[in-house]
This record gives C-alpha cells, sequence and structure tokens, in this order.
C-alpha cells in the first residue's frame, strides 16, 4: 500500500476522535444532564445524542471505510461486503431506535414532533440511509443483480453514502444547536456555561470525523486492489483506470470494483462459470 | 462531452435550486422578518442569511463547477482560473460582510459574539475558505509554484474546496435552526407558524443545491479535456488517467489538470518556453 503510515496515521485519528465523541456524549447526558432511562422522561430523550453519535456518526464512518483497512484485503471480498452491511445495518438501528426514545419522549411531554429542519433533514436522512441498505444489499450482496446494473449503480452508491453521512453529521450539529438552546436556561447558551463549550467541542469533533473519513475514503491508491480472479477476467485492453473511473469519488464503499471490471460479454460469463465453480470471491 | 443532457439537466436544476434558495432567504427577510438596513437592528443582522446563501452558498457553489460548462472549454484555462478564483473572492467577500453584520447586531444588543457552535464553525469555514482562496491564488494563479507542488497541493485543494462547501451548508443550517427558535415567541417555532415552514424549506432547498453541486464536481467524465499543448507534452507512457488518479474526488475545480500531466522535468522546461512564447493555456 502506497503511504501505509500516513493511511495509519489518519486511521488512528478517526478511530481516537470518533472514539472520543462518543465519550463526549457519555459525559454529556451523565455529568451535564439527568443520565439515561427509558421512561418518557429527559433521560430517554437522552438516548437521542448518544445513539446517534454512537451508530450514526462513528459505526457508519468505520463502515465507510472498512474496505480500505489493508489488513483486509486477504480476506474474501464477500466477507468484507458483510462486515460493511453489517456495520450500516448496526447504524440504522440505532437510529432508529434514538429516534423513537425522542418520540416517546416528545408525547411524554406534549411537545409536537417533526416541527423543526433538524427533524426534516434527519427522517430524510434515515429514510436514504435505509434504502441505501437495502439496494446496497439488493443489487452488490445477493448474487442476482446483472453486471451492468451494478457498474451502473456503483457511483450512486459510493455518491449516496458519503452524502447521507455529511448530512448525518450536519443534522447532529443542528441537533447540538437545538438541544443546547432548549436546555441551557440560567445560565443561558449565550453566557457560554461549561456544558455549552464542552458540547461545542463535541460539536468540532463531529466535524473533524467527518473530515477525516471523507478525506481516507476518497484516495484512490487507497482503495482495496482487484481481485486476482478479476484481473484475469479483464478484457484485453480495459485498463483498471478506465473502468474505475466512474467511481472514484471517495469510494468509500469500493464495493465492486473487481466486478466493474468484468466488463465484456464473454468474461461475464467466464465469471458465472467461476462462480459455480466457487472460484470466485467478489461476490 | 459524455451524457450532455444529463449534464445540463442538472446544471439548470442547481441554477434554479440556488437562485430559488436567494430568493427564499429575500422572501424571509422582507415578508416575515423587518428587512434590511445597516443600522444596529434586526434588519442589520438580515444581511447574514442573505450574503451567507447568496455568496458564500449559491456563488462558491457555481465556483466549484464553472470548470465543468462545456461551453467554457474554447476559453483558456488562464482566464477560467481568474473567473473560478473571481466567484471564490466574491464569495468571501459576501461572507465576512455578512459576518461583520452579525457582529454589529450583537453589539448593539448587547449579545454576546462567538459562543455558539455556528458561530465557531462558521468563522472556522471563513479562516479555511480564506486560506484555500490565498493559497490557491498563489499555487495555481500566480506563474511561481514549480509543478510537482502544484501536483501535490491539486488533490487537498479539490478536497479542501469541497469539504468547506459542504460544512458552509451545514453551518447554515444550524443558523437557520438558531434563528428560528429565537425568533419564532409567538407562536414558537414547536407551533410550525408559516415562517417555520417557510425557513425549513429554504434549508432544504440548500441541501439538495449541495447535494447537485457535489454531485455535478464529482463525475470524472464531466472535467474539462486536457489541453492541447498538454496532451503534447505529455511524457511517454503517462497516461491521463494514471497522473489524474491523485484528484479524481469530485474534482470540482479541475484547476491544474494540465499541469499535472507535465510531470517530466523535460517536459516542464519545455512548457516553460511555451509559456515565454505565450502559446500556453494552462495558467
Amino acid at each position: 500500500m502506497e503511504d501505509y503510515g500516513r493511511f495509519l496515521a489518519l486511521l488512528v485519528s478517526a478511530l481516537l476522535v470518533g472514539f472520543l465523541s462518543v465519550v463526549f456524549s457519555l459525559v454529556w447526558v451523565f455529568h451535564y444532564r439527568e443520565g439515561l432511562s427509558w421512561d418518557g422522561s429527559p433521560r430517554e430523550f437522552n438516548w437521542h445524542p448518544v445513539l446517534i453519535i454512537t451508530g450514526f456518526v462513528f459505526i457508519q464512518g468505520i463502515a465507510i471505510i472498512v474496505y480500505r483497512l489493508p489488513w483486509t484485503w486477504k480476506c474474501s471480498k464477500l466477507l468484507m461486503k458483510f462486515i460493511h452491511a453489517g456495520l450500516n445495518t448496526i447504524a440504522m438501528i440505532l437510529a432508529i431506535v434514538s429516534m423513537v426514545a425522542v418520540f416517546e419522549f416528545h408525547n411524554a411531554k406534549n411537545i409536537p414532533n417533526m416541527y423543526s429542519l433538524h427533524s426534516w433533514i434527519g427522517l430524510t436522512a434515515v429514510i436514504f440511509y435505509s434504502l441505501q441498505l437495502f439496494l446496497g444489499f439488493a443489487v452488490f450482496l445477493l448474487p442476482f443483480a446483472p453486471v451492468p446494473l451494478r457498474a451502473a449503480l456503483m457511483p450512486i452508491h459510493v455518491y449516496s453514502g458519503l452524502t447521507i453521512f455529511a448530512t448525518v453529521i450536519a443534522t447532529a450539529l443542528m441537533g447540538i444547536t437545538e438541544k443546547l438552546i432548549f436546555s441551557l436556561k440560567n445560565p443561558a447558551y449565550s453566557a457560554s456555561p461549561p456544558e455549552a463549550t464542552f458540547v461545542n467541542c463535541l460539536g468540532l469533533l463531529l466535524v473533524i470525523f467527518g473530515a477525516l473519513i471523507l478525506w481516507m475514503a476518497s484516495r484512490s491508491h487507497w482503495k482495496r486492489p482487484p481481485e486476482e480472479n478479476a484481473k484475469v477476467l479483464q478484457p484485453i485492453g480495459g485498463t483498471p483506470e478506465g473502468t474505475e473511473a466512474e467511481s472514484t469519488m471517495a469510494d468509500g464503499s469500493n464495493a465492486d470494483n473487481s466486478d466493474l471490471r468484468i466488463n465484456s460479454e464473454a468474461a461475464r460469463k467466464q465469471n458465472l462459470k467461476l462462480d459455480e465453480a466457487g472460484q470466485r470471491s467478489t461476490m
């Protein structure tokens, strides 16, 4: 791997910043707020920031760059797809549970639901994320989608994944803003009490985490190398760069590089034979 | 150009959504708020959303994709760099004026400055944006930077540009959230008065605008083609894909494709000669 040291430094930084964000969210709810419970009280609401930051930010971020980890390149592509899909499924479940916590808290306190820009964009992000997960599963994990469909959808899958990730972080920043304004009364947010400064720092950590993940996911020279089988099956005259050009932006998932390369009908048929023989590890 | 029709449809959509965002910001301050003036009143504050959305979102977005417009490909690269830098300079000036409006309004009303996460991230974005503009000017517009330095900085320039753009939109969403909570009192934001719904829609427009710009900027097949001179000067064995691989993520600026390709010392010297002869149009 090119620049292995730099990759490792960025990975360690991302993990540290992400882990620190989760710790900050816990310190926020336990030290500055009332802690956690599931009883319709503000303690139930507190699950919302904790689960969003743990699942929808940290775990989603790791899911995006999981194909980049060089020590996974000896694992089969199928295993890596399962890990990618699995992490995203955990993130989605945590996001949904965290939304249930807010709805139950709102209902218990007679606070209207879904009135804020935070809630509009947040719900939209969860819906798109679920769609992305469902489509990714159907197209890239199940063995039924034809190769041209995979090739056509991969750039959209990569772009959507990164755009949803960025939108989730933006939504978290709006949520932090809302919560600090609503909950800090005496002294108010504008008086910069310790909680305000602490949670602002949490917001900065989320932005840094997002920036690190997007940088790592968008360096094409850190992509998982193509499978050996796919190299063999590459059509004559086809270059790796040529077919990869479509999925170059921030190819965090990199799920189907090798599939994309197999773009001739003959190679596809050959592939199907190899699939039957259990020799192909790209699915 | 590949997919010219699709590019045009996306461009028209982005322009429409961006223009509509500016119109929405004006309707917000003139119909729902007190209008505009420069007297320390809330009317001075109102310059803030209008100028941020006009300059820091809409104009910055156009500056990002200006190299992609196929009818500019017959213009010299130097002219396009001036337009890219010029639009970004206008955006920066509008962003700074819009911040002055907030500071003056806060000072007139004895509201503390720089306490919110919105202000922290917003000021950081303006500082990074100014640095990016200054470095971009020094490295890619002035003729002094050596080609290896340009090649090394181009992926960072592209990544920073897009990350700052996304951060600016996230900051605008936080600002909208703050303003609606602070200014809607009777009825409150949570009662969803018409202003709340209208400005939430403005927030959605900003997200859609950002998503459209990022999609257009990250399709590598919509990049400005390399200059003819640069093609001639390409070192033997070098492929366009090979050297472009470093700057593939969302290459909105695409400012120095041709420069990046000229990566041998011999080609560089040849280029300098062409520069003197006024034949090279990449600077």
